[in-house]
């Protein structure tokens, strides 16, 4: 069972974002080479990710993006409500049971489950080793 | 978010089987024309589960497979379990920040919860509707 590579790269963007001094403008460049992922897959994120009010994007030379509201008004279900294609857990579509199939409800029931921890989550409690994230940014970075 | 399309496969399998009488064989051939899955990727399913336990199989003309023991003593969230490769519902094998990320527990509290959802229903429950699934086969079957 896996989330989709999007909203890792969405939660990773927050992360990395919120881990840095509030006014901070991180550029895209720079979360690129901290991850290790490429600047055109974050493009992508990042410009949803300000769409949906969760980042604000300064333009130019010394521009970047910081949160756009603080990091405890971020709910992680939220974001991931967001960023999933979809929760369609199995592909019922093309299934000749569906109408009569008990598997689609007790999935539904789970995944209501599972997304109930996730709203009960803010991006300011996911980033409470704070310290810790600054300090493997900043080493990765100086390394590169 | 989705379940590995394995998972999917041998749950059709199992309820398929789980609607028969119990002790009719089902031959592969017929799990297969009704989901219109292929035999080959039905086969792999098959194996496992008949090795895992769930499914009896018998070879020869008048061959197939039913459960091995009673559906109400088949826990979904075994099977799901069983059949999974894996749950890291993100990739934090590359990422430099899962020394300190908040966001690992917070899934895996998640994933906690969806899979006690699962545990809660066995493949009787799921097959609660079991005229109607029987009648969708056989319509189908009759189709083919």
């Amino acid at each position: 069972m896996r989330l989709t590579r999007y909203t890792d790269y969405a939660m990773r963007v927050l992360l990395y974002v919120g881990a840095q001094d509030e006014e901070r403008l991180s550029p895209i460049s720079e979360i690129s080479r901290a991850y290790g992922i490429s600047q055109n897959h974050l493009m992508k994120v990042v410009n949803d990710l300000v769409n949906a009010g969760y980042l604000e994007s300064v333009r130019g030379r010394f521009g970047g993006v910081r949160l756009a509201r603080p990091a405890a008004e971020i709910n992680v279900g939220a974001v991931v409500r967001h960023t999933e294609e979809g929760f369609d857990l199995v592909d019922c579509g093309s299934c000749i049971i569906a109408p009569a199939c008990g598997l689609t409800s007790a999935l539904a029931e789970a995944l209501a489950a599972f997304m109930k921890v996730l709203d009960g989550y803010s991006l300011a409690d996911l980033l409470h080793k704070r310290q810790a994230f600054a300090a493997l940014f900043g080493g990765e970075l100086r390394r590169k």
